[in-house]
């Protein structure tokens, strides 16, 4: 999500021409145009006008103070002048991996990607034949429409829903799994909605994969910004050694050291067949073999900074907490959801005008970006998504010229 | 290809047993066994038997002199600390890589991948649905098989023929395009024969492609690996600046600095409709990220010390050349292929036996580790591929016990 600021699944078609008689695959969208938001987005920044960001999700962008040498000096060890095509990444990572998780994780239950991008193509391919399905919990992460689609594969969006906190659905994930359903995908916690799946949902959710024959893949990129109650938060996937159901943890650099740049994710596999899925997932890294040295080899070392990184991020995405409940105490008709965890926020407004309309509006006459709902299938209007990263100054003053007009 | 010593494509199938009542994708082989060649090769080294490899290709441990400090330097400059996610990859990486192919390329035609083998991926994705097929001049490449299957195409070998050099047999790819057919596939110089397209060739295939409105994929990575003539070798496809068929150029750092652990590569765009695929790649690429910012902010760097990375890898080539045509002039009943370009060359032998049996033979009787032709789709017995990479004395020793008995 970080490529660009409004996931391109949400840009209007434009009908493409292509050239000749070549034709292009049907995985591609229609055509790239920018979005409402975007376009309007553009149009001001090319005009000069301020913009105050309440949506940026990129943590380098963001004024935190990164340990700077000490990076560098992890990227550039004697290391990375080797080539050592490992297909599952060097052991010496996946150890410090295994390390950062804990619950008896690993080095041999770890494989490396350059992206959790990467890890999800690599598990679609490994799981699904061109025409197959997934289940995805919505709302959630916007793109794994596209991802799944491009490896063939359909993501059919199972909403959840809202009462006191977000719920899984369980029957109607029943409901909606078919012959040519493979996998459900859920991110713990939720992208945008911060939902950490419960000990109970984990349960009732693994017992159901395994009776359907389905893998479960669980993003665990967010596990460590944890934020609010509820004490039966399942804080991550490794809590169940042995699972009914082959289970997929991805994680990665990204959010875990808040350095996107460099690279990193990876696939943890347990439960029934994680043995035999770990070879194949070997094969198909083996094709591409996509991580840098300089990840591979600063791994250790970055995983150890990581802590002092993500105490930054975790005062930061508290501190802009508070200082949405106070703006909100003198707007009661406006009010926000549990933040259980993760790096965004959802806010709660009269449904006057359509979210996409509202976050138009906001731009355009405030000079505040923010986004709305429905980019990330939320149901119905009413909802607007805050990153929780944003500078507090920034975020202040964003809500501040706002919410008069929510 | 430097990820397992042989192809898994000519791995023996076994068939897989998944539990429960999962199902994995109909992409993957039907078993990760080692084929006979990598089986023996790991007893003898269980056993402690020393082995002379001749099919090295990880020019990391060859040997070279690589001016260790500056490429260390490169990869922790300070703007490794910044997420710039551009979906073609950071300007001043493209600017820097235009530079080095010359011939009017510019930055704006190039997208950065974190290998060729996602290149290919991502241009699987844009000209095929699952079902669809490329054509692939062979012997080539092994590893496209299965870059195509994995993204839901097919590739098709379609064999050149060989007399007093190889020769794209284009009657035969035009009578194999069907409806189905989206492109063409073809290495320059190629992998494993070092066949240069030669001029003419190249006309007659773009022409074709045109024609047939198809896309036509070079890879260049071995192109600045130019060893004998002819003279109307075609250097590189960017010498036609307006070719009637879409053109897409591979390359990265793997071969062209030697340095595949850095993890970058690039496709160039070129012909008709070359600005809406670059803008429908940017899209794909956009769903991944995968090329870490220290391989980005490094590669003007390394670029400029590419050259004399490369003087040794060309000085080393012709130094194994010239030892093999010495020890040849002993041997008449042997002989080798011109080598025209690129890191190997074609041993030619009496057909006592099959290929795979010899190669067996050799490492077990003689120690030394060769490459049977038929991995790479060499037609009928009696080659041997070398890798012209081989560290000079482990090369000379190396040939020296095994021409005895060839
Ligand atoms: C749920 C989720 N998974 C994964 C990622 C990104 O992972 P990567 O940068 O490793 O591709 C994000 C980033 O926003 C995310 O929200
Ligand atoms: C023809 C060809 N293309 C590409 C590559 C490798 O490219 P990369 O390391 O960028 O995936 C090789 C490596 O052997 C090759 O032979």
């Amino acid at each position: 999500m970080d490529g660009s600021i409004i996931h391109p699944g949400n840009r209007r078609p434009r009908q493409f021409v292509y050239p000749g008689r070549m034709r292009l695959s049907s995985r591609l969208p229609p055509g790239f145009e920018l979005n409402a938001l975007s376009a309007l987005l553009a149009r001001l920044r090319s005009e000069g006008r301020p913009v105050l960001d309440l949506t940026g999700s990129n943590p380098t962008r963001c004024g935190f103070a990164y340990p700077e040498a000490d990076i560098r000096a992890a990227l550039s060890v004697p290391a990375v002048l080797g080539y050592d095509p490992d297909p599952q990444g060097s052991r010496i990572a996946r150890e410090a991996i295994a390390t950062h998780h804990g619950h008896g994780l690993r080095a041999g239950e770890l494989l490396l990607t350059a992206s959790t991008s990467e890890g999800y193509g690599l598990l679609f391919k490994l799981l699904g034949d061109p025409g197959d399905e997934v289940l995805v919990p919505s709302p959630s992460y916007p793109l794994f429409d596209w991802l799944a689609r491009l490896e063939g594969l359909q993501a059919r969006p199972v909403p959840s829903y809202f009462h006191d906190r977000w719920h899984l659905d369980l029957g109607a994930l029943e409901a909606a799994a078919g012959p040519r359903t493979r996998a459900v995908v859920v991110v713990n916690p939720n992208n945008p909605t911060g939902h950490f799946l419960s000990r109970a949902e984990w349960s009732a959710l693994t017992a159901l994969c395994g009776r359907l024959g389905l893998a479960l893949l669980v993003d665990e990129v967010f596990a460590d910004y944890a934020l609010e109650p509820p004490a039966d938060r399942l804080a991550t996937a490794l809590l169940d050694p042995d699972p009914p159901c082959p289970v997929f943890l991805l994680s990665g650099l990204s959010k875990v050291a808040a350095l996107p740049q460099l690279k990193l994710g990876w696939i943890a596999a347990r439960g029934p067949g994680a043995a035999e899925c770990l070879d194949a997932l070997a094969f198909l890294a083996d094709q591409y073999l996509s991580v840098s040295a300089p990840a591979q080899a600063a791994a250790p070392a970055l995983l150890a900074l990581a802590p002092g990184i993500r105490g930054q991020v975790l005062a930061r995405l508290r501190a802009n907490l508070a200082s949405l409940d106070a703006a909100l105490t003198a707007h009661p008709h406006l009010s926000r959801l549990p933040v259980e965890g993760g790096w965004s926020v959802l806010l709660r407004r009269p449904a006057v005008d359509g979210d996409e309309a509202c976050a138009l509006r906001l731009l355009e006459q405030s000079g505040v970006l923010v986004h709305p709902g429905s980019f990330f299938d939320l149901p119905g209007d009413g909802h607007l998504v805050l990153s929780l990263l944003t500078p507090e100054e920034t975020f202040r003053d964003g809500l501040a010229r706002i919410f008069p007009s929510l």
